[in-house]
């Protein structure tokens, strides 16, 4: 009967743990809607938040009427069955909403959404079989702790394979090869997006672990919390840094992608590190960010928002960086894992993205892009009262 | 001394539950003021923030001082008193946020506070000692697990009586007829409110079972916050669906209606249906909330929040949903509860809001409402660099 | 076999709740962000916003590296070692964030982040080790439970010598003795930046106790919360009647600031007082901080956000507050320990800017606080398209 008790309290604790990490993941999607929505111009804005509220609905019901069952046949987590879920289905909101910056300003809403069903449903669900459903990558002994790769690099990859197939924004890249800037319209939705997402990295992370009832969960717990606040810190020194030696100036842009570059970088493995270890990922990610931003614009890959470096260029070096602090990984597993992932996630995404460009179509009009998409598909603006031209 | 032990732990783990919970439900205190600030007009702004830091404050000192011993007169949680407390402030406060969104723009900010005081004092906690506490509404058989009309429901009974002692804005419908939209001035920080909301109404539900050390409470948590977060979802995607096929348009303002019309619909039991009921409960909501502010508009019911329709009308719906899954209900006491509930709010509320407005007055003049009741209230402009024309 | 089991999910149990905890006081970080980027000029506000994400970082890196190990030369909790560091930096950087405020819209971006180096490796540290790391004035028996005096006072005395240095904005006092506002350009930010301190409050005043296991840390902590509640809702209230009282409008930088100063007010001891007395205390904080505000910009001392006198003056307020309900404090110690706090980091402070200021400067130029920050230290404006003039 005592025993039972303690099993029972057990159980709650566990049930408890998931469920507030698996909220502030929730979280996350506000994150990224606000910002996205602080980096787009103010004529995409409301359509910008549309997709991301929207995205994250869509990949709630699709992973939980086909995508969960797919990745986990058969699920038997130690605590309540649906906290599994929840804490689940939260990371494939996550993994797709990376997808939504990436091609912002330019997108037809509807086909994205379209894109999205198939993500959750298919695209995300096989690869997370494949890892931590116990399928063959994870057979190789890869190790990716709470998803640099199986999250981070998914919504990459995806991304990656829509703005090849949608081009750049119009005005973006000049006929005479300079680069235009498109300034981003409003700084501090941008600055508590990544505020938000740091905070609810904290269930990313520390929810990974997947228990905590003892001394061995909960130290790992707490180390894994620290050191994903450490790599963070780390990667926005690293872009304040090295964009006022660039610069002159403290790039904000730059520094917020820094900040997640260190969230991301620490994902795979948040555990093994040492802080200072931590703060050394966190610091070289912040370093790799902002020279992958500077190259991928140089390459005329427009992402609007930084999220293919953010989450694929530096959620490979995280999961590149796990058999420097855990001697159960192997440097060559790492990469094949990453190569897999990145291989199917991409093939996959490029299929549907061309489907849907020849059938549907995937960009608006010229005019329309002109006008912005908060006219076009959502009929209101975002701040109506605020913007002297349309 | 083992045995003590371990209800030491238990006492501690349910009281820390509520405390995260209840923390939860006081953070949508803010979701409340980002969704009103962000729908109404820019020169109304400062006075709805305002109002909605000043009804959380005057909520929460009154029920202190007076509610919250009319509705539990003899509490006895088993775990700590203050986290009861607690946990009950924070609804109250809640049921208050939802009248300020509906009344704004024209109400002056002394006469709401007066009101405020009254419905946490009294008009709440008298409902909510027929239910909660324990009375003749709970006798019945009545069955609302976290309160779509116990809380949701009371609000919008308030803000009706409000609503219709108080006129619609100037403006808003013309002598042809005609209705005139005025659209709100930020549409960033209306999402944000949704997603507050939505992380917030985890704590809300989740935190609704009031207790968690056992295997089954903890499995009736993770159920709730589940089914809640499907619920939203589905009615999200409800609004999306529905708007787009009525005007071509993903209409924003609509879909986060939509989303909060899913939190809505659950909350009366979200235990006890199956997700995809969860998910068929939020779709119905969706549509229902748009109709519905469909239907009060062309009544000339001024909300300009929708707050009547999203926690009135589905407040209703939700509740009356009980039944078909939770076989304790009845349909019929149901709708005896709700018509309680209605009845008792409405009338003290029409009454209080109809000597105030004998009394001190209930609106602003038409110069007032013309200039926008930030300078009027509070002789601060919420952006002063950004609008045009003040 | 079985004490063990229960020690171990005593362990886990109290390290969640640190780590929760700990999580909230870092999401105050973004509460001061949006608080101080609303009440800056637009102009001022990416700045700011940099200043914020790179303070909160280099506090970060910089306690773990050194100050922490000054302030704790050998930390032994009953929960994870990394849970109590957690803790522990999240609380050094809100108390850097308090300077921020203060000196913004005319300090240069580089120097306030040296200063912050020293604030975070040496001065916040010894004040620390002092206090709640054991030593004199511990030994004293001066109590200070979450740091009305060791976190926010010092924030605000590292503030005041930099804002005596730095002397006041341009244009804020006129050459004919009168005071000119310079109304802050965001109200919905500054007001979300308050419920978000507010929030994360619950996890700064209830995470000091530092265990949770048994039921008399439960109801400790229960009681912390709702007393932190209660302090800033009387603290709200107190402000709103009072600059209605004196200027006929409901001021809501005051009211913020109110709430502020009632969260300040009980840090310093949130446990023994009853509710009543709480919201007494917030009461008169909220009254304080007025007066406060008015009295500092009488004396042309120029503190954009009122920073000084939320975590100063009340922060001495609350810390003098304590005997008044516990029994174990006295006032002549409360009052030695405020004295040498305040007198330790004012004159640290004083000499570290001095060297700022006489080496490479603190201020910019009058040409470049024309032009604003966001300009000169950051190259990104906050909100391009928003407003009409640069």
């Amino acid at each position: 009967m005592e025993a039972q008790d303690l099993q029972q309290l057990t159980f709650a604790l566990d049930t408890f743990y998931l469920l507030v990490c698996g909220a502030l993941v929730m979280w996350m999607a506000a994150g990224f809607s606000m910002l996205e929505a602080g980096l787009v111009r103010a004529k995409n804005t409301t359509e910008i938040l549309t997709k991301n509220i929207a995205l994250y609905s869509i990949a709630c019901i699709t992973y939980l009427a086909i995508g969960y069952k797919v990745m986990y046949p058969d699920p038997s987590p130690a605590y309540a069955a649906d906290a599994n879920f929840f804490f689940q289905v939260v990371f494939v909101a996550t993994a797709m909403s990376i997808v939504s910056g990436a091609v912002a300003e330019r997108m037809k809403l509807m086909s994205f959404l379209v894109f999205c069903v198939v993500l959750s449903a298919f695209i995300y669900p096989v690869q997370g079989l494949w890892t931590w459903g116990g399928g063959m990558i994870a057979n190789w002994g890869f190790v990716d702790f709470a998803g640099s790769s199986i999250v981070h690099l998914t919504g990459a990859s995806a991304a990656l394979a829509a703005v090849i197939l949608l081009g750049p924004r119009s005005g973006k890249y000049l006929s005479d090869g300079s680069i235009n800037a498109l300034p981003g319209s409003n700084m501090p939705l941008a600055a508590l997006g990544t505020f938000i997402l740091w905070f609810g990295w904290f269930g990313f992370n520390g929810g990974s672990q997947l228990a905590l009832g003892s001394v061995d969960d909960a130290n790992a717990i707490a180390r894994a919390m620290v050191n994903t606040n450490t790599s963070a810190a780390a990667g926005t020194i690293a872009a304040l840094l090295f964009t006022k030696l660039l610069w002159k100036k403290a790039d904000l842009t730059m520094i917020l992608n820094g900040a997640l570059a260190g969230l991301v970088a620490i994902t795979a493995q948040p555990v093994t590190p040492e802080p200072w270890q931590a703060s050394v990922f966190g610091f070289v990610a912040g370093l790799i960010v902002v020279l992958s931003i500077i190259a991928l614009d140089k390459l005329h890959i427009d992402d609007p928002v930084g999220a293919i470096s953010v989450h694929g260029v530096v959620g490979i070096f995280g999961t590149l960086l796990v058999p420097i602090t855990d001697s159960s990984a192997s440097f060559m597993i790492q990469f094949a894992g990453v190569a897999t992932i990145f291989g199917w996630v991409f093939a996959c995404s490029f299929i549907i993205w061309t489907i849907l460009k020849l059938t549907v179509g995937i960009r608006v009009t010229k005019e329309q892009e002109y006008v912005g998409l908060d006219q076009v598909d959502c009929g209101v603006e975002a701040y109506p009262e605020f913007t002297s031209q349309k």
